[in-house]
């Protein structure tokens, strides 16, 4: 089985994305893998602060390897956006495959100091773990919103620049980047009536994967067209994060199942409504990723 | 860490019965944990052939294996109402602390040859899983009904006798056992609706107590009356299984859940609803089986 460093490696080789999906339940888990073996491609599972605290760190590691162990697939654990070193370490400690150490919300100098400092406390658990750095906030609600977050690195001239994206690699000594480029957490509910999409910079997509010499991750993803994809993507994006389309996903497909058969009790025959409206939008994203 | 084993000598030995809870999926576990845990008794999870299979066998072995290491609180799994052997050996080889074989749609002489045959095979894998053994079909589904399943064994002429229990025990070797004694599987719309109650026949229990001599268990307690519970248990009961009822929880919290914030799509914010709706229902059976 290829490690995620090797993955990511191989993806930013071809030109192609690894596709990162969330989850916080079973069903979600089933539909991604299903996504990822259904297309033969490997995958990323995300778990943020909160969905750990539900799924539980230790339980959901122990769960995604047993999956891993038995499918023989390459689906790999992340712990999404963690705010605090001792999260990081517990994740590390976990059996994560890769951390995301979130200080973006600080001003540069200061995310420099703490992300640094987490590179190493979270090498000195186990060296093999990715370890991705982000500049630039974005929001922090992987939710269906009325208007952009408060703060929202989404102007120009609030972008990460190429100075910034440079220095914050070579300062830090993180493996991946995650630079504000248009992206945002979350969902207008003017994209979940498909009238409006979020508008990614693709020139300065291209311009900072120019100069910065590890593979970069979109987050935000979510109501992004399939041509701001696509050309992302091309542009130098390695991995692509998708959560609040298949929440959106979940909810309508737990409901239909609900409404379908109001005498049915039974979770296992319940929730795949869930999984199959979560694999869909799973399968289409991941087709997009990589050029399938 | 007690074993099951140890488990069940005790709760006999003190006139307790362990719950015994069903889930297919993470609130339902998290659920029946939170409860157990609250007031400090052990805990048996159940997953049917039809729950393995959703939640996958090894994977639900390592979420409970690593959740009662974590909790260090004697959490165990059986695999319920398994109706081959080679879902048996499966289990088996996954972890599970009891198998129970059911062959109880069978004619006598046939579900004692199967679970023979199943104890020899299930011990070969290994030695210290407690294996049950079934006598009397009650019905094989966890759902609300209309009226009772055909061809449960509910009149008197039909419960198990203490012959057959003393014959059955004898010649399959099995470490528990399960008699028709007026229980069945599933609810009836009018328990749902609380008009009736399960009516266990309580000497029966006693009868069998008195010449079987090792521990028994109630299946298909939904749905039975508090004090039917309380007398089970003091009859000779030593473990009772509740799933319709926490099935029916699990709909009406995620249900609730669902329509008290509509742009609500969190899994991990939406599925606390169901989580708490089960863990009342397994706390309230869990004080009545542990004399709490």
């Amino acid at each position: 089985m290829k490690s995620l460093r090797e993955a990511l490696v191989e993806a930013k080789q071809s030109g192609r994305a690894l596709g990162h999906f969330n989850i916080s339940d079973l069903a979600g888990l089933k539909a991604i893998v299903a996504a990822a073996r259904e297309l033969g491609v490997p995958v990323v599972i995300g778990v943020s602060e909160g969905e750990r605290e539900f799924l539980g760190v230790r339980e959901v590691a122990a769960l995604v390897r047993t999956l891993r162990e038995e499918l023989q697939h390459p689906i790999y654990l992340n712990a999404d956006h963690t705010h605090s070193l001792e999260k990081a370490i517990e994740a590390a400690r976990a059996g994560f495959d890769e951390i995301i150490f979130d200080a973006s919300k600080l001003p540069l100098e200061e995310n420099i100091r703490q992300t640094k400092a987490a590179v190493l406390s979270i090498r000195a658990v186990n060296p093999e773990i990715v370890i991705e750095g982000e500049i630039g906030y974005i929001g922090s609600s992987s939710e269906i919103m009325e208007s952009v977050p408060e703060g929202a690195a989404l102007t120009e001239g609030a972008l990460t620049t190429p100075e910034e994206a440079v220095r914050f690699v070579a300062e830090t000594g993180v493996d991946v980047l995650a630079p504000a480029v248009g992206n945002m957490h979350g969902l207008l509910a003017s994209m979940v009536r498909g009238e409006t999409h979020k508008e990614l910079n693709i020139e300065r997509i291209k311009a900072l994967a120019a100069v910065v010499n590890i593979p970069m991750t979109l987050h935000g993803g979510s109501g992004t067209a399939d041509e701001g994809f696509v050309a992302a993507v091309k542009a130098g994006m390695t991995i692509v994060h998708v959560n609040t389309e298949i929440r959106l996903a979940w909810r309508r497909g737990l409901e239909a199942s609900l409404a379908k058969d109001k005498n049915e009790v039974a979770p296992y025959k319940i929730l795949p409504g869930a999984v199959l409206a979560v694999q869909k939008v799973v399968e289409d994203r991941l087709r997009l990723f990589n050029g399938l």
